[in-house]
């Protein structure tokens, strides 16, 4: 048997008992943004701490940070062979809307051979994929091709507010020849693809305030500025009709795509129309002059991604708000800076202040995007293994989402990153009802398993 | 002594017990917007219905509605004397946000002689007055100088879908002389006013949706439009930066101030100033070219009363949002029609309805706007009584308020509608702290009490 059929025979064997045990994993609600949550991440820290520990490996440890804890294991006795880093998250996106779930967010289902669950595919599952491929390589061949270490944090989907810190700190700890992420998705069903690139984030929330207290809107109304007018005034100012952003300076950054980018995207055959499907929309929308795939890949953005203000019951309450804040979000590209970015919004909201209110902004944390050769030796391995399992070529693509800490790696421990995911952008992440492929799970434990050797044959030519 | 004297006497020595009586209704939260107080709405009811019985009046009856059901009571035994007919309402407004509020809405509690409770204002706490009033007439006389009948609804805040009905059904029980109505304010501190116009209501919720549920803003960011941008374009579409509504149509059918009105204004000395302090803000806002009291009393508005969609609560959740919802309400002033209104306002939004959304629109109940001479004997009348106990001039007001069912009521019945409140702006209707300032009740009950002997005595002229 080759080392990959080895590998399936393990996999097919042991498919029960990985899913009930991903299953576990998956019922801790471990929602990062949401304090009352506290003690489900530090359980969730604690379940991998355990899962290190039935694996044999080394040096584990739950470090607390001033936020959530980072863990973290290795197995270091692959003499004279590369060192991979893994790294995943633990933590997950809030659930609300919780009505439009079909099943609970926490207790994992599977349905069609998908398994729905909040983080099933953002980012437990991908993460627990690693663990179960380590294990596969032991239990088959009692040890590994090259040596690893584990890097997992609690604060992905709150922006990584205290990782860059902790890596700054353990930087020689964790020195390796490359950073290997599961948080991206294949092309789409069927199809590999390694992405080179990823956007950054940055965000403010917007808080308006205008009279001392919520107003009666017959007896004021018409006399004093009513909040929520005021901060609609400012969100519809940040684009034009086109969904082209209008802050002052926002593009001015921006890495152009090259002509050989637009041509190698045109070349995917990318197909619009199944998008307007996936989500139910009769168009698509977004800056003028540019495709779906670069707009969401290459692009920009700013989005709104809550508001609040006033009355939200049931009927009618004729009151003149005091208040009301907005959520938003950009997406950078290279070379934006979060702060430099940060810094025009300000200006921006500044300027397009409405009278008779007060603004208040605060800002959220920042990731930088990403953006890396694509033939490099470690991507194009990956792009090999993928191949082995899937049998299709593999697609080399850009990320339209941001994991933030990437950039940190990028700069902190001056590693080559590669990102092999094997999620599908219709796995509702973020949203209700998120699932994972279990075709994927399945394929993917192959093609990490096959990287392994892909990474130890690549040191030795 | 005089009939205000025994007046006087007679609710100084009942005063602790009236207070703990209003304090029973104050207590019971009658919420007509929210489904599910309609039990206390009921209890409400009852209570009056009980109330009315205490004073021995007849023909009481509480009658269902396909809402909130109306209460009702006479006594017709001032035989040749005119017939006041007496309205108000014993449903209040939703108390959110009740971290807002310093002692609870439902729970009255005296602070420097004023009583803080939902509804102690507006309008439990002046419908009470009435029943105290004839409560003393009878004790101290033995009968009334003229006939009453008392119509109480449970929907007025909700813009008494079900009142005009009623109304129009039982016409012929209704006919009076007059009809009397205790929901509006005095002019200011110490200074009585008798209102001769208020504005009307209309309103709709724009509900816009964008995708069939929320999508990842790193996966769909910028490649489908976001409901609430789509949302809060709409929204800023209302109005120009003065607050001028861009409506189209929107003021075509308002009657313009006289120049005699604006002059009667402007004499009443009115401080822009002391609403920047009471409400706290640093400038007021709104049409460009009129005073703060024209807008506010003359003048038609547009106001967002509540906007949500996406996420809000603590930190971050870098969604793409695929629904947004706005409430907004118009006042109208003479002579806009709420249906016409409604219908600019849905060409209006279809016309600005962003790409890549649908929006529907649904309606919230209507109330025409309202103006009535301010030389009706009547009216005159009325500002007699307030001169007598409040021993200043009485002003002659509108409000920008609406009492939905006073137009129907003059529309319908064809009386007179004289308003006499005791309200002040700054006690917090539809808002956190709502109070009464206990002084006007005093004051009031001996207003409407004189006020009874006023009308009996215009029959004899």
């Amino acid at each position: 048997m080759t080392q990959l059929q080895t590998l399936n025979a393990y996999f097919a064997e042991h498919r029960e008992a990985h899913l009930n045990e991903l299953n576990e994993f998956l019922r801790i609600p471990s929602i990062s943004s949401l304090s009352e949550h506290k003690g489900d991440i530090q359980h969730a820290a604690e379940w991998l701490a355990d899962a290190f520990k039935k694996l044999n490996l080394e040096n584990i440890s739950i470090t607390q940070t001033a936020g959530h804890p980072v863990v973290y294991a290795d197995w270091l006795h692959a003499e004279g062979k590369p060192t991979i880093l893994f790294y995943g998250h633990y933590d997950v996106q809030p659930v609300d809307p919780l009505h439009l779930w079909d099943s609970e967010p926490f207790n994992p289902t599977i349905r069609d051979n998908k398994l729905f669950a909040r983080g099933a595919s953002d980012d437990k599952g991908q993460v627990f994929m690693h663990l179960k491929m380590i294990e596969a390589l032991f239990a088959t061949t009692g040890t590994l091709p090259v040596n690893v270490k584990f890097i997992y944090e609690g604060e992905e989907e709150i922006g990584s507010p205290h990782l860059p810190a902790f890596v700054e700190e353990h930087k020689e700890k964790l020195a390796a020849d490359l950073i290997l992420i599961s948080d991206t998705g294949l092309y789409g069903p069927g199809k590999p693809a390694v992405c080179y690139g990823l956007r950054g984030l940055t965000g403010v929330q917007i808080d308006v305030r205008g009279a001392k207290g919520d107003l009666h809107s017959g007896l004021y109304g018409g006399g004093v500025q009513n909040a929520i007018h005021a901060l609609a005034e400012i969100l519809a100012s940040f684009r034009d009709e086109h969904g082209t952003i209008q802050v002052e300076g926002f593009y001015d950054k921006v890495l152009p795509l090259t002509g050989e980018e637009r041509e190698a995207y045109r070349a995917l055959g990318f197909d619009e129309d199944s998008v307007k499907e996936e989500v139910g929309v009769s168009e698509l929308f977004g800056e003028a002059g540019y495709s779906y795939l670069e707009r969401t890949w290459a692009r920009p953005t700013l989005e709104v991604n809550g508001v609040f203000g006033g009355f939200s019951g049931e009927g009618i309450k004729t009151v003149l708000p005091a208040e009301a804040g907005a959520k938003i979000t950009c997406r950078l590209v290279p070379n934006q800076e979060p702060e430099e970015i940060v810094a025009l919004l300000k200006a921006h909201i500044d300027k397009h202040k409405p009278a008779g209110v007060d603004v208040t902004i605060s800002e959220f944390d920042k990731g930088r995007p990403f953006l890396t050769p694509f033939d490099h030796p470690f991507i194009q391995a990956a792009g090999r293994s993928y191949e082995k399992v899937y049998n299709v070529p593999t697609a080399y693509t850009r990320g339209g989402g941001s994991i933030p800490i990437v950039a940190a790696f990028d700069e902190i421990l001056d590693l080559p990153v590669v990102l092999m995911g094997f999620g599908l952008s219709s796995e509702n992440f973020h949203a209700p009802n998120e699932h994972f492929h279990l075709e994927n799970f399945d394929k993917g434990l192959r093609v990490l398993g096959d990287y392994l050797y892909e990474v130890a044959a690549l040191s030795q030519s």
